[in-house]
């Protein structure tokens, strides 16, 4: 299959004109190889293990979540040269879904909702609303931790939970924020919870289940997707950064 | 006391020409009251918590590290209403030293190192770099934890550590671990780690041993030294945001 | 009542879209303490003259032209915490309608046409224009004098004077002489006149009638047509700079 | 003369680097003929009248202390190409002296200050400062009114002055009036006050004495120093924009 | 016939929406004498030599492709000021039409196109292309040369040519050369070829006309269809540059 | 040799300091791959024809005037892919030395001004300026054309040439020619030479000698001088636009 056909199909499970406005640049097709493709990986992050993995699976594309450069380039060091490298090596294209995927239908915020147990999702402008039986914030932030298989951090005096936002990334920023306490969201769940975001919402639970636990299962369900819609082998590689809890 | 003496001998423990340009305008008097000092409040935050202790406590100035108003306003809130409203009918005046306080000699970071038992302390433009004895990475994420009393998340590929580089406060940036790596360091501490982080600096051993927990030791470390220096009592307050994990 | 409802009326008043672009930010409830409200004073400028009579006459809410805070700010000086301070202690919340109330109708501009007696009013994008009785340069200066209650100065070598354009506050702009212009107006009233447009405009007689006599009843006017609306007490508070000439 | 040496003797008088930054691409030689020079004109405006009498009076170089194109232009209109013609049929070259001559030594505002007679003359960053024989508000209001032949408004809560800050043209700024606070000074005399300006500055005299009158002295004055350094035949040309007041 | 009813035929031919952002502030009537039109000239530039010849001719107004101030000016250097004295002296209003007229229906690119006598034209948002009978690339670039009566610089590796892309003055830009490549031309005709542009598109044909002979031969086809439609006398004045090669 | 020693020497040559702004960030070591230096290879620009050349001659390390990405990308399309897939390959880093080696002693400008034979070498800010025997523009203009063997176009009213300004690559801009005029220089040598150049300059003979020739003996002769210092094997390729003249 040419590879500007399954670029269209990309674009219409996460559409570019949904990206933030920071990540416009940023997103699509960040190596374009121009080849054709019979197999494609899928992943977080462009790494070097992802990257090494995708070649030795005979993938000719490999779509991720976050792009290969972030920030735009004149020079490329090492690091980004041995990654290139193996890219041009087995001539393997890269696409970036980012925050087109976010909010996308079936994309990250809702995969996320899903494999929290949301009931009645309501989609806000940028996370997904939900409900759950109501329960302690210690027994839901446990829940959290199960069904994402994640160490968390929490915090806040919200006692009952019923009503929960979620955000896939680093989603606490104030102004999320304050769309759930505008729609009466008891809690939140993000990451890379920071301090002045604690002092300042503390009447909202505050789960941080870490980035990678939040946005990876986003990822894995695009691969059936993508096999179904384009009849191509779609393999999923996860790249866990193991972080410790002590 | 004069609060504009009090103010001189602030700025000769943390000369504001230290902070950074984003802070410049954000950091020394943020409630000028123009009234006399007897007693002093010391934290990490102004919350209305800190607010409500000073007044109980009877201070007449209370110096935070963070800023009462980071993002300059033209509405006040109620939230930060309720703040003023304390500070102005018990008159307590506002001081804050963040960034200047950072770098200062024995100032948070200087604090932070010291805490952490390193050795041969060495100054950079940011941080602090020392050494401790060798050991191995889950050794030494522990001692951080016990020393700061704290939880810590931590990951990376270092084994062995035995030069280190503290920060206090949010110090996972790459421009600040481009100098770690400069200067050969294993184990980096500091808070609020981020995902590209991890996934950038997996060579280093990365500590996130909270904010708080790194900040707030050099805040009250900073009690004693006033109370010589300027023969007024001073008070810390406490306010631990009691982060939990699971 | 409910401050957010009295809020409501006041953008029907005077909708916060017509405002300048530079003023989008300034205007609205700019101290939210989030009471109900009973009694409403009005002024012209949010002095500390004002918020005392507003304490006095038992107001919950004091509606003004200029708003507290014009330039965004992270510090609190003595002058800005005297007047919060009376504002908190009596729980009166700050409500600012500016060039949106300047443009709207029976707004400033509305109401200086009226005390001034223009007839055929047709309303520009900015001020009002209109005609008077043929009468001389010095006469309608004169006249301008007297219906304001002000000193005024004036320049300019038009000699007779019927079409008249007015714009309350500081108006001597280059931008809205050329409108004055195109519509052929004999005469510009406002306020805070310059030595470089009486040098661009010499054709038109410039009247400066004073920032305070231009806009005050515009805020006098309010008064009566917020009881009206609202069936609360609502009360005038003039606060003159007296400005003398010799 | 060359022009060129005239300009050097100019650029003496009021070193371009004295002028503020948004000034600073709009001093010196603005219609620059490259012509000889045997009379100059001096004036405050470059108007078409000042123009015209230049050209009466057989000047070859006009300076003046307004440039003649404030905003840059890609178009010429009617009104600057009637100056213009003046200028070039005449053949005169145009030299503006504006923010540095305001600050040179004997330039704008020490005129202005040896007008109104201070004693004691202090330099600042921006204005000059000075002593007079303690009288009252009105008093002192009167004497600059008679000093520099002009009406005068004046407003403010200080009845006895002493100390007394100058500065020619539009000088009623928060930063300027920040400095006159902090050298104690009770009176504050420029032009164009603005109503925000009264509202901040109760506590100070301020006196606004036209654009015109306090800087229209500090032209005339340069004509004789000019007569005395170049040998040149140097006149004053007055254009008094006779503002009426009621 | 007044210059206000000569520009809105002007803007007919050449509609002011039609120019680039860059360029809007810089076209129409650069000199605005309000003057009465009787007869026209037309030329490429405003040179001195060109005013001089439309005051010989007697024209009222010259209109040109290039303004006469493009970058905004506060001062008026000898250069400039000889151009303005001769169009003063003849009473000659000055009007640019440029990034307008390029695109303009019947306008530079057009004419362009017509004279290198390409077929089936199609409009681009910013050149033209149309196709000739295919023809090697050496062959072409005589034709150009012998049509526009120019000398031409051309490279590239494209052999054999039919279909080509023409826009008048200097468009060798990447983002021009992207639509060329989109829509597979052969061979592309501007002006100022650039040494990045000859790098990055060697497969594409790339013709160096001048300048000059891109454009003149729109603002000549401009006189008989202005004649045409004012009934006014128009006359082309030519000025070429007479480059040389060796 | 390492890499780093080589950069070293690079920086002695053309220090990186002497960069315009516009370029600091897009010189030095473009693709940095730490690899160990035994060749060198130099050329005008990294073309996809001097990658293969490079790598066909076993260089290690490729030097070249222009960069390889000068705007700043956040995709790598197929052609940057194929010029990075060969260095990646061959294992070539990529170093650029731009404006700062067109300034430097014995750079672009003092190689170019050597080759056209100037005596009483005087440096600019930019170029070199120096004389040559008395001669006519044309023939002046014909010995360019032989000592840089290529073709020239030139214009302008000088007929005498013996003061000569020369500065390699695109350097006909309005700041550098009034540096050209103030020096009483009689011709110009640089490349792409543009329209508004011409009209603005008719009194310099300007000589565009294209940007690949005034550039190309600077790179060359960069060879010898690296082989003398560092003792390794430097060659260079040389990539010829071949531009036809008609």
């Amino acid at each position: 299959m040419k590879l500007s056909d399954v670029v269209l199909a990309l674009e219409e499970i996460a559409p570019p004109e949904l990206a933030e406005d920071f990540d416009i640049s940023k997103i699509g097709l960040t190596l374009d190889l121009e080849n054709d493709i019979q197999k494609i990986a899928v992943a977080l992050d462009p790494t070097k293990y992802v990257l090494k993995r995708s070649s030795e699976i005979g993938a000719d594309l490999l779509i991720t979540h976050h792009s290969l450069i972030f920030h735009a380039v004149n020079h490329i060091n090492r690091s980004l040269a041995d990654i290139l490298k193996i890219a041009l090596d087995s001539n393997i294209s890269l696409y970036s879904m980012h925050t087109n995927y976010d909010k996308a239908k079936d994309g990250i915020n809702d995969v996320l909702a899903k494999k929290i147990g949301l009931s009645n999702l309501q989609e806000t402008e940028i996370g997904r609303i939900g409900t759950i039986s109501p329960c302690s914030a210690e027994t839901f932030a446990n829940h959290v931790s199960k069904s994402l298989d994640t160490h968390v951090c929490f915090t806040g005096k919200k006692e009952e939970i019923s009503k929960v936002m979620v955000f896939g990334g680093s989603g606490f920023r104030d102004e999320y924020l304050e769309i759930a306490k505008k729609n009466g969201v008891d809690a939140y769940v993000s990451s890379e919870l920071k301090h002045d975001i604690i002092r300042s919402w503390e009447d909202i639970l505050l789960v941080d289940a870490t980035h990678y636990a939040t946005e990876n299962p986003g990822m894995e369900e695009l691969c059936p997707r993508l096999e179904d819609r384009l009849g191509l082998d779609v393999e999923f590689i996860d790249h866990n950064p193991f972080i410790k809890i002590l």
